[in-house]
């Protein structure tokens, strides 16, 4: 029989109305034949208020104590989930990620998982149970509870549904699916009906909010295609799937910006072998995320060298800067606070051309001067000044119809 | 190191200043040379929240997803209880009662403890933690998370000092110890400074509501010391412990009072072996549970039966009396519900006489006429009108000095 595992968030399981419309689903899923498992997150704002109750205690808990606190907010929600599916005459039961051998590392608060005992899940579907679990949490090898972080709970349905050899996994959120752009900066943003993994993650990277890139990791790395949905219609959504030959038809899927963004520049270093290994390895012991780097040669001893840096990471970037500079006998650093990056993703890009000149034509017909450019296979972004970063946007996107459905935009195969 | 284990109830961490209270104890019990065990209750009314979400969903929500969800409330305040003591600079650490293995029969909702592995703990105790265990909750053998019924906090607590062999089990509540009676009803009642287990045992089953006669029965099976003390002074409070030759030297330790009493009388059944036994398992069998039987005989062949049982009970008694009235051949039934039944207990019955006369002889002074007798070994209780209660209350209160100071009564030894 195949296997349908169904994830809720936190808004879709608010109240209680909202519990039994996602027992319904899940019922309606198991009269259509599937086995069914619910992955469902804490309710509405509960998280929320348990950290503030830690906060109030601790300003810096603990983290193994805080995953020991969060985690009671899923199990909350699993169980009201079962008790409304029994009151529907339907057999359910809940499990912990303890109970089912969610098996973590131990790093608490961001825990990677590591496997899942599928057995007691399989048993209670073969009885005609529908298995609830707790998503976000897990157990390290000293069963001490642990949770996933950012996004855990999608996390954990798509490593369910890898364990369990699902069919789909389908996440039901307050949205439709994966816009093209985000709809609040551009209106006429179209609905994606199916994406590649490798874009997903890009568009996840890129601050597309909707799915957190570790679970389309593990969707990529298990093959299961995920579905995003609305927890409100029967709609379709959007499926983030495995790349196809058709999909390289669309030049670009979606558009993205990013406008907590810092950039620093060191200016004419030593251009020699080991430096910018140099640079990058003290970013990263000040534990600095850094997102793209660019170096350019400006004579034969010397280059300038700049990485972008999300804004809350920017203190502790230039201070790590301001250590190095002299081993690698940089002149002067600068540093720029009014950037938004924009970019477009497609796996098109791979087989097509003309896809940056179509972004840089359109960015300069819309007057907006490109501080730099990078790309990886599938992406292209351009920094730019944060005020003309919704100009930018938009003029991208229509250069690119991202406000039309895949098949009836221009130059696509 | 001598080990203590103090419990807190829901009243004692209902908010952040009275976690850290809690905290706050702990530790200073720590300074003083003792490897601390806390256990906690849920926070406040949050048990209640829960029942509430649970019943809008499911008015009879299974059993096992109840336990799961109410076992969450425990897991909160563990968690804040380890973060408060952590941000006082104290090593600490929370444990559920999965994860010390506080394994218990698989009777949701009132399961019953059958091992704790203590290991897990006497490792962080021998490392300088304060260790924090989630009281009311257990684990069965498939893992199931279980709950032990009311006042299950206290049973985890006292079961957690004999599988510690701890030295002390301190109930931290929102009085300050066990009363001769119920304050409310008799304001000049005074604290008890020691009981016994049995005494404690009997004022439990009689309605006296501080302790759970479960806890106490554990404490008496493993000789522990069980002090039910304030949380809010450091005052002395009530010990419970085994009997010591001093104690028979009190005549009566308290009294009690139960109002939610009703009693049913078969009259004239037939005086035969077995006749009894009948009435009884039938009862059993309708899940009505007795309190007090008396049997007299009113001619050779006939005897009249009574019983008492709770009113909450009374409707389902009936029934199955009905039933089997015939098969006793019972002339008639007659049912009471306004009445109250005045008890006093104390070890010292055992070894004095004249404790019934005393009783009996003050509420005959009091204008109380009294339905029927019962005794045990350690209690006499007389069935009287619940109009008369409070009069009768007094009266023998009074009598036995009960406003005193145990060595303080007359006709103490």
């Amino acid at each position: 029989m195949p296997i349908a595992v169904q994830k809720f968030g936190g808004t879709s399981v608010a109240n209680a109305e909202k519990i039994k419309r996602a027992a319904r689903r899940a019922i309606n899923a198991f009269k259509q034949g599937n086995q069914v498992v619910m992955v469902a997150s804490a309710r509405g704002k509960q998280t929320d208020q348990l950290v503030a109750d830690a906060i109030e205690l601790n300003p810096n808990p603990p983290k193994r104590e805080m995953d020991m606190l969060l985690s009671t907010g899923e199990q909350q929600t699993v169980s009201l989930l079962a008790m409304a599916l029994d009151a529907m005459g339907h057999k359910a039961i809940s499990f912990t990620g303890t109970q089912i051998r969610m098996v973590t590392d131990g790093a608490h608060s961001k825990a990677r998982i590591k496997s899942i005992d599928a057995d007691r899940i399989h048993e209670k579907l073969d009885t005609g149970h529908i298995v609830i679990v707790a998503g976000f949490q897990g157990v390290d090898d000293h069963d001490d509870i642990t949770t996933l972080g950012r996004g855990g709970s999608d996390t954990s349905a798509v490593a369910l549904a890898a364990a369990l050899k699902a069919d789909v996994c389908e996440i039901y959120t307050d949205v439709d699916g994966i816009y093209t752009t985000d709809p609040r900066l551009y209106t006429q943003a179209v609905k994606i009906d199916r994406i590649s993994f490798d874009e997903m993650l890009e568009m996840a990277s890129l601050g597309a909010g909707v799915m957190h890139g570790r679970a389309v990791e593990f969707g990529k790395k298990y093959d299961i295609n995920i579905h995003v949905r609305s927890s409100l219609t029967d709609a379709q959504g959007t499926l983030i799937t495995k790349e196809v030959p058709q999909m390289e038809g669309i030049l670009v899927s979606g558009a993205t910006i990013q406008k907590d963004l810092a950039k620093i520049g060191l200016n004419s270093i030593d251009n020699k072998p080991g430096n910018a290994a140099k640079v990058f390895a003290h970013l990263a012991q000040a534990q600095v995320s850094v997102n793209d780097i660019i170096q350019v040669e400006v004579s034969p001893e010397k280059a300038n060298l700049s990485f972008t840096t999300a804004k809350a990471d920017l203190a502790e970037a230039k201070k790590a800067i301001e250590e190095i500079m002299q081993q690698v006998n940089c002149e002067s650093i600068f540093v720029r606070e009014d950037i938004a990056e924009v970019s477009v993703i497609g796996v098109g890009m791979r087989s097509h051309h003309g896809v940056a000149e179509t972004m840089f034509g359109a960015l300069s017909k819309a007057k907006v001067n490109i501080d730099s450019i990078t790309t990886s296979e599938i992406r292209i972004s351009c920094i730019v000044d944060i005020d003309q970063a919704q100009t930018a946007l938009v003029a991208v996107c229509d250069a690119f119809d991202l406000d039309k459905p895949a098949e009836k935009r221009k130059n696509q195969n």
